[in-house]
């Protein structure tokens, strides 16, 4: 066999062992759009004093939800209106778009894990009583698994290593970069963004698979 | 060695032979937003008796312009302002989306090649003159790569072949289902759309390697 031929083979041979193993699970998708997570300062400067966010939706994360509120947010070039806000409330207030945004919104966000804000940009945001200036906190999420200490167990996998996951489909393909989070208050679940979902084709109803 | 640990080797091995062998060019990446080719029929339609297109930037596809005209797209669910006009007329009216807006559109596209728009959707198209209401052409694009009879040989390729290709970033990975299209009229280039680009981090200077 020619080394390619030879390859072509033991790649056939460990997917089809690969898909084996996982062809029972896999692992659901969460697909975001743009949303933010607003602090306690910023949830009464944009909504007034004593206000409480009112939850509309749990999220599949334990604890997180999808409020009734929204805001508006706005760079040199454009604004984007209803931005859904995620609670509870944390400490950072941090804006999570798509990376067709930055060009809508004139501002370049870097691809970042949750929480790591150093460095990005700010944003006008605006809400029914304020307007907030951000100094920081725009970023694009990175894609990422949450997943709790068993589930990484299971899978061999440690807090932020980065695996690739594979996709089925007519626009199938590999993702790389995933960063595996690892917390018992998680639940399994593979989070991409809107822009990823449909450049891969994939529904709220897929299951993806780590390569 | 284990099985693994061979097919990593060989994996290496052929990756680093790969790239040795296309690192000095790999193929020109254009980015296509949502658009629409009329039909003459429709550009009279939409626009008056006797208009002809104006042509406002020339695409790198030879005889391919983008126009200054500009229409709107319409489904059950919504409507999308300035959608781009690409010239010459065609032989039939059709529009290219991206799968985000299938859902502010209300219609579910198939991805599809170019021409290939049996059994599409069609939408209400809105022109300074005129409105039509298109039976069959919407379709999400399918990811390509134009290229010459003399390119494909070089490699090794035929006019309908899928390829995969490979990205390279901090959002990287591989595009499958990339269909190749063999013509002396193209030039070599990689068509994918916005979503696809945002979701792989590339940019239209970026380049991209058949796997």
């Amino acid at each position: 066999m020619t080394k390619s031929t030879e390859f072509a083979k033991l790649f056939v041979d460990i997917l089809a062992a690969d898909l084996d193993g996982q062809s029972d699970e896999g692992i659901p998708l969460g697909i975001s759009n743009r949303h933010i997570h607003l602090s306690e300062l910023d949830i009464v400067q944009l909504f007034g004093q004593g206000y409480q966010l009112t939850p509309l939706k749990e999220l599949s994360q334990p604890g997180q939800y999808a409020c009734k509120e929204t805001v508006l947010i706005a760079g040199a070039k454009g604004a984007i209106e209803k931005v859904r806000v995620l609670g509870p409330a944390r400490v950072e207030t941090q804006v999570e778009i798509l990376a067709g945004d930055c060009f809508k919104l004139g501002v370049k966000a870097p691809v970042r894990q949750s929480g790591e804000i150093d460095q990005t940009p700010g944003l006008t945001i605006i809400g029914s009583k304020g307007t907030i200036i951000l100094k920081r906190g725009t970023i694009i999420a990175q894609r990422h698994i949450h997943m709790t200490r068993s589930d990484a167990k299971h899978y061999g996998l440690a807090d932020q290593q980065e695996v690739s996951l594979r996709l089925v489909g007519g626009r199938g393909g590999v993702l790389e970069n995933v960063v595996v989070r690892v917390s018992d208050s998680f639940r399994l679940e593979c989070h991409l963004d809107t822009e990823e979902a449909n450049a891969m084709g994939l529904s709220s109803k897929s299951r993806v698979y780590i390569n």
